[in-house]
């Protein structure tokens, strides 16, 4: 459209729009002429929700999950279990963990993986405050919950490098077949590892 | 994530984010945990913006195109052909045909076709506005500028019948060859209806 005649409330919003990650000029566009035909009370809603969002919501000190306050409701809560400790790269990794329901510890997000390709180090993520945190001695497990890809095994080894004179139990989340996974369609490595890593027969029933 | 530990801000954030179309709870979460880590000040220029977006336009009463007045900047303009109307489906088609830079008259925004399958019928579009529109005499030609689908044939011809008896001169959008485009990929019925409205060659060096 010829500048001359454009909206510019319109143009404002439709290029605040494609700032969002994904969503191109075209999208944003179509999301404009969408919410042009909401009602107004809707739109102020959202725009408030995003405006709130952002003012209101900080990382807790404790384990930079995102919070409300300086400390999470999960580091907060006194039905947790504060002396098992469960690492994972990102606040959407808390919120898978959360919603198995088996776990009832709390979390330390690290803020990403490293990655020397990216010109991530062990000095850009949230690693020395774990170590902080497993030196005051009021912890018994760290839990390593990272993804299974070669950033993953790194950061792994690199924690495990830096708390193994701590006398703490290091684990890491079991690798093997997904569940409702056929052997004929699970790749070698991981049929592999699942093999190397049987366990008892019984265990299969554990619940938490 | 359980309801006690999921932040409420975040919660609305997500639920009224996922109230956009084409936008599901997980895009809803990735984008906001995108917003989460941009500077404040961006944030809250991308809500006002919405807000605004909302609040500030209206539609102009003469061609019911978006407008942050009662009379858009194309209806207000000098520099505009008042005495040729061109007929389009909805506002991203008025914002399309100005990107060609070939067309200096006004427009009419229906708001739709009809599509009696969607319970769409004449009543519900700006048609009486139209012929009010072309009956107050000051329009030399009307284009029907609409889409070639069975619902835009539909309305051409429901305006044609409407609009008949006037003396104006009723045209229609060119169909034929897309530019660009080889014969052997071109539909049959599209490769007939251009044999059918073959122009005289010197005309394709033709400029508005």
């Amino acid at each position: 459209m010829d500048q001359e005649y454009t909206s510019q409330v319109l143009e404002t919003a439709v290029t605040e729009l494609s700032r969002l990650p994904g969503i191109g000029r075209k999208t944003a566009l179509r999301l404009a002429l969408h919410l042009l035909r909401r009602e107004e009370r809707d739109v102020t809603a959202l725009g408030e929700a995003l405006i709130r969002l952002r003012r209101d919501i900080c990382y807790c000190r404790h384990c930079h999950n995102i919070s409300e306050s300086d400390t999470c409701a999960i580091c907060a809560s006194p039905m947790r279990d504060h002396r098992t400790v469960c690492v994972v790269e990102n606040v959407k990794d808390v919120m898978s963990i959360e919603n198995t329901g088996q776990y009832h510890g709390v979390y330390h997000v690290l803020g990403g993986l490293i990655s020397p390709i990216d010109g991530i180090g062990p000095d850009s993520l949230e690693i020395a405050s774990l170590v902080d945190r497993v030196s005051a001695g009021d912890i018994d497990e760290v839990i390593l919950a990272l993804s299974s890809t070669m950033e993953g095994d790194t950061t792994n080894f690199y924690i495990f490098r830096r708390l193994a004179n701590f006398d703490i139990k290091l684990t890491q989340l079991a690798r093997g077949m997904s569940i409702g996974n056929e052997i004929e369609y699970t790749d070698e490595v991981t049929l592999g590892r699942s093999l190397l890593n049987r366990v008892p027969f019984s265990d299969s029933f554990k619940t938490n």
